[in-house]
């Protein structure tokens, strides 16, 4: 099942997108899916980020080839570190490359969205915390990344969040593809199976760290192959199973 | 003017307090400010953390005297980083010292509360911006912050960060005593002087990097003196011109 979120007539809603149209839904993703009956093209609606977050927590170095390529060693546990929700920013909308970038970049990654309160939750019973999937670009001003202590800045400027299209419930992570491409050129094409921590693994360590909620994410973290774009590009990140997250640059 | 938040037979109002009792606030600290004619002791309520903001930026290394016992250089920059909602407590509330430390240690900030939508605001600009001040304790898990290669998890267990008791709205940050004490003895003895970015030009920083939203908290950094507590004590913050903010630790 695929949970949308969706503006029309500038209200808000949530939807199920079945091949072509998004039907509306009576409740929250967190309560039993009711449908209303009222359906739409994707043409009539704008998406919007599938969920809005009390946290985005990014998981770094989850992927050896990534580590390796920016000059890090992977780490003994995961790495932890934070998005601000006011990075995000739905399929469709634009990526602003702001003045104090030269290098902004991409990473594809698998986020995993929460679908109950979890803490100190096993890795064995983390599955059922799991609300489902979708798609994240963990955009990064790769100098400020380096120029400054933390990674919060770098990867906190509005916009570096794009998150969707929308929550693919029956994702199954292992062994899928996660590629990104800019104007339709490959850039980083991995696969989930080069993760150092899997997603129930990452549920309990990081509810070990800290109690989630309903909504809240974790990116799972980037695949080799990192590189820049610019304005007027197109950034596609896609994942096998869940669909693409398509943003164009401003 | 002392804004607060607290519940009361389980639901959760605004108020303002006004020497020993606080008046309930017919909407929201964004709005006028509104009587409903109800006040209430102290002791018939329970104050909350006197905002819920979408996000909580913390300027790290903001005193010279704490950078440098921590062995850190002060930035040319303002250093950012992020605590998570999540570890947000009142005053009142229990600090929770979780396994993954040995090393818990208090630091007393001065916090700023954001009072409007605000995006590339020049430091002139900043006052207007700014609904009030808090005292926020950047608890630390210090041996953690030193062996993560990120501040995230080190300063975002849950209960890390105690926030209030109120927002002051007529507070001058200039030359204000800020003072930590564990079980009424002093730890930290600071002073708002002392800070190398003061909160309008905080203010002014980050909103060059972020959109910034009614709310959300700015901790502007701890004075040298920074020390560790146990279960058992009772850490107190104190600023002067705001009041005192105390916590447990369980």
């Amino acid at each position: 099942m695929r949970l949308a979120r969706f503006s029309l007539d500038g209200q808000v809603h949530n939807g199920v997108v079945e091949s072509d149209r998004i039907h509306q839904l009576a409740g929250s993703f967190f309560d039993a899916v009711e449908k209303t009956g009222h359906s739409f093209s994707f043409a009539e609606v704008t998406l919007l980020t599938p969920v809005e977050p009390s946290k985005v927590i990014c998981i770094g170095l989850n992927f050896k080839d990534h580590a390796a390529e920016i000059g890090q060693n992977p780490q003994d546990e995961p790495l932890m570190f934070f998005k601000p929700p006011s990075s995000l920013i739905a399929t469709g909308e634009k990526i602003v490359i702001p003045p104090q970038t030269k290098k902004a970049e991409l990473e594809v990654e698998l986020a995993l969205v929460v679908g109950k309160k979890a803490k100190n939750i096993s890795e064995a019973d983390a599955k059922s915390y799991i609300l489902g999937y979708t798609i994240a670009n963990d955009v990064t001003a790769r100098d400020v990344q380096f120029s400054d202590l933390q990674w919060a800045r770098s990867k906190g400027f509005d916009t570096f969040g794009p998150l969707g299209p929308w929550i693919e419930t029956d994702f199954q992570p292992a062994n899928k593809k996660l590629i990104s491409r800019v104007n339709g050129e490959v850039r980083q094409s991995g696969n989930t199976q080069e993760m150092i921590a899997s997603p129930e693994a990452l549920i309990a360590y990081v509810s070990q760290n800290l109690t989630l909620f309903p909504g809240d994410v974790i990116l799972t973290g980037s695949p080799a192959g990192i590189s820049g774009f610019q304005s007027g590009d197109l950034v596609e990140c896609e994942i096998e199973g869940i669909g693409t997250l398509s943003n164009p640059v401003a």
